[in-house]
């Protein structure tokens, strides 16, 4: 059922598809960080973060809170509903980490008093900058309606999130969420839920099961990505 | 009247006075930019920032707009009231220049399609990073309503300003304010309104008649500022 390659990014291909208004997303084993100046290969990444975002968005739904996902395909694919990517991302924090500590001269791991939304800017040649509302409208990159509606997701996802997790020995430190926009104007979470785009540690020990193990070459980096699949209840493969 | 030296900041001094709830500020020719990377010294700059800021204050009070600003005391001087400074700075941007160009890539001289406001927190290790509502949330540096008040009189404290200044045949570009919170608890803004904290173009021509001549080595800075001055309609001195 794939057809035309329509987008290729850091970690995932989109392709056009013969069901009308469906995407098929193909998750890629390549990694890359520090707006792509980092770049390398996890094994079996594709398969566990397309596995780990079903599982993500199927949880959502549950819980009333819609996304672009209609189901798996394939270990690697999910098909998706057609949408118009918002260019900016929205980051959720519960716990001072990577560039929010640096930001403001807070201890990684320090408990935030309240959550921290950021949105992004999203543009690889700019670095994909920190913005605020009134550069959203100057930019005229999404609606003042539409960038409520993302903060107000992101922080019922967050809250759904960080509760589940929990119950799986995990912290949900911060995550990164894109959304697009519907043929019929709808706001609905978009691209992936996965070690790739949230910061996950050990409720425990603290120790990261994500990203930041390839970003800070903490080594184990499969075997972060496998734990956090094992612990949503994910069978080894 | 002027007694321990409370404050000694780049561009100006605080002293404690005798009468009660006043303060003495008290300006200095040195000139910092990037941070206090690069340092220098404009002559004649304490002299003229103290007659601007106080001709722009004096503008605002008329306009309803008050501020900590009570008179000034001499050449170099002004007493003000006593406030204990928000570490926030309040940027307000009717066309791209500076920082803002460089974050959202657009071409210096850009009008901007509505007016952009930032809150940065002003904290010199952390390099006066730019911030959101929640980051000052989860930081406790101001309340809601706090925040809201500051966006408020900066979009309009930047009305009186543009328009008076467009009637001197100049642009107001953007503008960095302070605020502080009197003993009553009423936010008040603070500091100083110069060509240090905003930049200031000729309507016609463009020429940048404020601190950038400075930080980019264009020379003429004194000459700029004495300019501002005399657009305003001070005496040569």
């Amino acid at each position: 059922m794939k057809k035309e390659l329509l987008y290729e990014g850091k970690a995932k291909r989109v392709y056009q598809t013969d069901e009308p208004g469906c995407y098929l997303v193909d998750f890629k084993d390549d990694a890359t960080a520090f707006n792509g100046e980092k770049k390398g290969t996890i094994t079996g990444k594709g398969r566990l973060n397309n596995a780990i975002s079903s599982h993500f968005f199927e949880l959502l739904a549950k819980q009333g809170v819609p996304s672009h996902f209609i189901r798996q395909i394939d270990e690697r694919q999910m098909l998706v509903k057609q949408v118009k990517i918002i260019p900016i991302e929205v980051v959720v924090r519960n716990i001072a980490a990577g560039s929010l500590a640096k930001r403001l001269g807070l201890a990684e791991g320090t408990s935030l008093k309240s959550t921290v939304v950021e949105f992004y800017y999203k543009d690889d040649a700019l670095g994909d900058p920190l913005i605020n509302r009134s550069h959203i409208r100057t930019l005229g990159i999404a609606q003042e309606d539409q960038v409520a509606e993302l903060e107000q997701q992101a922080l019922r996802i967050n809250e759904v999130l960080e509760n589940y997790l929990f119950t799986k020995g995990l912290l949900l430190v911060d995550f990164k969420l894109e959304f697009g926009v519907t043929s019929e104007g709808q706001v609905l979470l978009a691209d992936e839920i996965s070690p790739d785009t949230c910061r996950f540690w050990d409720a425990s020990t603290h120790e990261k099961l994500d990203k930041d193990r390839f970003r800070r070459e903490l080594g184990s980096v499969e075997e972060a990505y496998q734990e956090i699949w094992q612990r949503l209840g994910g069978t080894t493969a």
